[in-house]
């Protein structure tokens, strides 16, 4: 194991993300120590009996002291409240990021509450499960996972030394770094992630309330294909609210245009205009072919959650 | 292992669902030998190297030539021309089901085509995989899932004696078996399953289309939530066009709840309206907790499709 690339961190907020960025950090060895501070009380309890911290406080200004890196991991909403909260205990120099589902937004409270003497480089790793909490991380979550970092527009030297050390952090916990305009940001994980969730908990809410079919009809058959989407809409509803909320505008563009598409979609149904129903649903399978050969999902069939079918793709023949 | 419910049966259409039908009965001593007829001459040819089968033929109506039980599995606008295909070689007597996602309309067509003394019981097993073809079946497919079959409206004992045989050929297969209204079946698989595919064909087709956000970044970052609606919009597209065509009142009708409740959310996103956010997405997590109590989803987050991360989703405590 080499050197720590940070000798102290301090973790603000200790969730799903925020608890997995300590452990991947300590399997790692690119830490020395870390300090969380959560405002749950039950939260901070779980901390000290699972033991991952050597500091758990409620006071965001007590972890941050003498912390070469702050990652601020609560949800988007609150990073500015606690930026400002941790802001008269940061060390001059010292690194903050944060884990935020939004950038642009996130970067301006961080600009906003924080001394010019930290060096701010917003943060955002596509990688998450449905659940919640400080007992929900593991150390491998971000392995193989892409971590996007959006820098200030600054050039200075130290700026950029503190980027590359960042980096290097990211890199040691098994992530690919990639660095983007965080605009683009908020527009890409709009696609990627913001309406995926939407459309998740939509559908949901829409089974659930349904009159003609009863709640236990939609649970018991689920596995027609409902159930996949129960598994994002059981995400953290505090995290998600605050994201739609943050990145509104490009939430609603793309929102726009998945309801212009489906609404070609009924009128192709209701006219029976097979060859068009035909052609999205052969170019879309093409699509899982290369998320899968990118190497972010898995090729079992149903994502391997039955432990028991083929494993290859490639060996279908063509349906009779 | 006791004897088999039924002596010879016939399987029509191989693909996905067809082969795991096949395995499933043999492994569990269901069936004692197994005719199949496919149309395509590439799965004929696999079908006979991967040697589950007992006799494969182009012919329906030789495959079905003295079956006790005979299984349509072709996509559902397929099963009226298959059957008048097998007509012709139909055992007097013989029962006659099917596995096709949409039941009134298939219903209807078996009745068309077959002679009389058939008993014609239409069913839906609730279990599948995004892969196609007889290389993708397997044994395990149907274990703890559902299987719905909607009898005809008739009271005859023979027919309730083909009926009970049907249902314990299932259970041996490892199902549950319930019996349901078509029509009713129709609109209850329209929620958990034919909307589900149509809003994850969608959303990957606007995905792919968008300007702004390339293919490659789409991929790249789809461990957001976007990879999720992939796998099912990699499922056949033969099968998926004719279950939209032949489902069309019940799946516009729930499109139209989808769609009302989705502007409902884009009305509140544009407002700022967190409180109906949180609301909705506090709900939906309840229900995927129904759906993992009810035995129809894997606890393991992610699906488990990991292997890292821990399985009990109790011991989430609160997020910071």
């Amino acid at each position: 194991m080499t050197a720590p690339v940070y000798a102290k961190i301090a973790v603000i907020g200790c969730g799903l993300i925020g608890s997995s960025v300590i452990h991947a950090a300590r399997a790692s060895g690119a830490v020395g120590e870390v300090a969380v501070a959560d405002a749950s009380e039950a939260a901070r309890a779980r901390i000290v009996e699972l033991g991952f911290a050597d500091r758990v406080t409620a006071d965001p200004a007590e972890a941050v002291r003498d912390a070469d890196l702050v990652v601020f991991a609560v949800p988007v909403m609150a990073m500015g409240e606690a930026a400002r909260a941790a802001a008269p205990g940061m060390k001059p120099g010292a690194t903050v990021t944060d884990v935020g589902s939004v950038k642009a937004a996130v970067g301006e409270a961080l600009a906003a509450a924080l001394p010019e003497s930290c060096f701010i480089i917003p943060g955002h790793p596509i990688a998450g499960t449905e659940q919640s909490g400080p007992d929900a991380g593991f150390a491998e979550l971000f392995q193989n996972r892409w971590v996007i970092l959006t820098p200030q527009a600054r050039d200075d030297e130290p700026y950029a030394d503190a980027l590359q050390r960042l980096s290097d952090f990211w890199s040691a916990l098994g992530s690919n770094v990639e660095l983007m305009d965080d605009r683009h940001h908020d527009l890409v994980l709009a696609v990627t992630s913001h309406l995926p969730h939407l459309i998740a908990y939509n559908i949901v809410g829409t089974a659930a309330d349904l009159e003609g079919v009863t709640r236990g009809e939609v649970m018991k058959y689920s596995a027609g294909g409902f159930r996949d989407f129960t598994r994002i809409a059981a995400s953290d509803p505090t995290m998600w609210r605050d994201v739609f909320l943050s990145n509104k505008d490009a939430v609603l563009e793309v929102l726009g245009r998945f309801t212009e598409d489906l609404q070609a979609l009924s009128r192709a149904i209701r006219w029976g205009e097979g060859d068009k129903l035909f052609e999205l649903f052969s170019r879309t399978r093409e699509i899982r072919r290369g998320i899968i050969a990118a190497g972010q999902e898995s090729a079992e069939p149903n994502f391997g959650r039955d432990h028991r079918a083929p494993a290859d793709p490639d060996t279908n023949a063509q349906q009779s």
